[in-house]
């Protein structure tokens, strides 16, 4: 590459930039799709196909954590949205805004991760846009994702399909991907091992609609966490969620970090989880569904639908009590993902 | 809206990220598939229809300028990729990267013009995400844009199908864009008028496309201007273009700008020009139906392609000489888009 670092240039549209797509990008990413370098990428649906679209940024700080990197999460986080709305993810298309100077190693081992990431949830990268600003005015690399699905005509995952008495379950364990980015910024000087989450989840989830394509609903609880998607999920709805303390799957470790930090596990970040409603009598047939496959060995039913609470989602607490989730304000950490 | 500045706290997939989808994003871009708020939009395709995927991330600075902001480009951008692919833009994605302190009140009108924007070319946002970033980490506002649309199964436009003789078009003025963008930078004290030509050109490259299908090729000339596009185009090729100097349409005030302030405006970024390479007894209709359209008046002929050198862009200028025009290094104009 034309120096060491990212020059703005690169993002110039000029012969830098087409240096930095050939050598960078394409060397990681080919496939005959993106060869062409088109700014549009042509893609063959089959007939009567429907398909799901989303996008996601990806600011996280810092770009390297233990068990992943912001590459990782781009490439997992779009293609677990596509997932989680019972579609196939197939393309991918990835837009990159770089700081000037940002080492161009890192670029490169980013962009490596992005391509083995990829290759594991089996989508293709198929066009992509690389845009530089001067240092400073960035924080060395934002990655927007946008992805393609393709929709499973087997099921039919939407909040309309709830009802009072289905079971949830979520598929493993909380907070794991913000306390490995917390642990990454130094915020804290205690002395603890964690990994980040982050995986594509198309194969469990894959595993889980095979199963149970009677599955209600599915939502991957990133930002926020799973007291987020909740709250979200049944705002205005005429039923809520109560959830039960003592069958959350939780690491010890996480839970005393929580303690001692004054997080909530349910406001915690995840990156390679998800939340699924289920109806009561397939509790048992998805459980044993999730728990066969590497990414939900832990999965638990960890409360159920009902309605007398609408639009609140309650937790029974371990000693006993009961407490309103709320959905949180948004402030506690920024640039989890 | 919460506060008149946009806070961390508007990232962090809470209650006031809830708060700014529903009070800014849904009420510019309501409509029946975005109001879903799903973290995947689904889309209905018709059968056998393929689809043509792209993406871009516009940074340009300031994002306010003459003729435009940072909202009309991200909307026009990614329609124009899709437009001169062959396809008929539908679907466009959102996702903003907002650094704290940014004005709401700049946000609310840069969205509005993206939902007039995307009213004026007929697409629909169905999805987007919002991150943000510490004051510092970013400037003001990203936009990442994503777009899908219908590829049109009675042209193909290709490199492939280029061949010496045939005829190049630029339907429009050089440089309109880039010179608003350094104007609003106050880069240079110079006084004069001028504005972006910012727009969405896929109705103009409809009335191209229908009267003349067997078109061969079309490129909108962004960052790096006509210059990047034709050298990237021509690169490695059997054949090369020639420009005729004297047929380039451009303004008597951009033609002196570009002599004061030493630009070549073949290295201008435009934002709502096309190029076309059409047969070349399809130039006369070609140029008939450009000019029919209101972005395309000042359409012209600018040159041909020819085998005398190969992966070549050449220019006759207008004392009589020749000279290589080379793809800029990128150098010259950061952020323009």
């Amino acid at each position: 590459m034309h120096g060491k670092h990212v020059r703005l240039a690169h993002g110039g549209g000029g012969r830098l930039t087409g240096d930095l797509v050939r050598e960078v990008f394409l060397k990681a990413f080919h496939n005959p799709t993106l060869n062409l370098l088109a700014d549009a990428a042509p893609i063959q649906i089959a007939r009567g196909q429907a398909i799901a679209f989303t996008t996601d940024s990806f600011v996280v700080s810092p770009p390297f954590f233990a068990g992943g990197d912001i590459g990782r999460l781009a490439i997992a986080g779009t293609v677990n949205d596509l997932a989680v709305s019972g579609s196939i993810p197939r393309y991918i298309a990835c837009s990159f805004i770089l700081e000037e100077g940002f080492p161009m190693e890192h670029l490169e081992r980013i962009v490596q991760s992005m391509a083995a990431t990829a290759n594991e949830a089996g989508v293709e990268i198929v066009t992509g846009d690389t845009k530089t600003v001067e240092k400073g005015r960035g924080d060395g690399i934002f990655i927007t994702t946008s992805g393609i699905g393709l929709t499973r005509s087997d099921v039919q995952i939407s909040t309309e399909s709830i009802v009072a008495g289905d079971a949830l379950i979520l598929t493993g364990t909380l907070g794991d991907h913000a306390l490995a980015v917390l642990k990454a910024r130094n915020q804290f000087s205690l002395d603890f091992e964690i990994e980040s989450d982050v995986a594509p989840v198309n194969g469990l989830v894959a595993t889980l609609l095979d199963a149970v394509p009677e599955t209600r609903f599915l939502r991957d609880p990133t930002r926020g966490g799973v007291a987020a998607v909740l709250g979200e999920t049944s705002r205005d709805k005429a039923w809520g969620f109560i959830l039960d303390e003592q069958a959350l799957p939780i690491t010890s470790q996480v839970r005393s970090l929580c303690e001692i930090l004054g997080y909530d596990p349910l406001t915690l970040a995840n990156e390679g989880k998800v939340v699924a409603v289920v109806p009561a009598d397939a509790v048992e047939k998805s459980l044993k569904a999730l728990q066969s496959h590497p990414l939900g060995r832990h999965a638990a039913k960890i409360g159920y639908v009902d309605t007398v609470r609408p639009g609140i989602v309650l937790l029974k607490t371990l000693i006993g009590g009961t407490r309103v989730v709320q959905v949180p304000l948004g402030e506690d950490l920024p640039r989890i993902c």
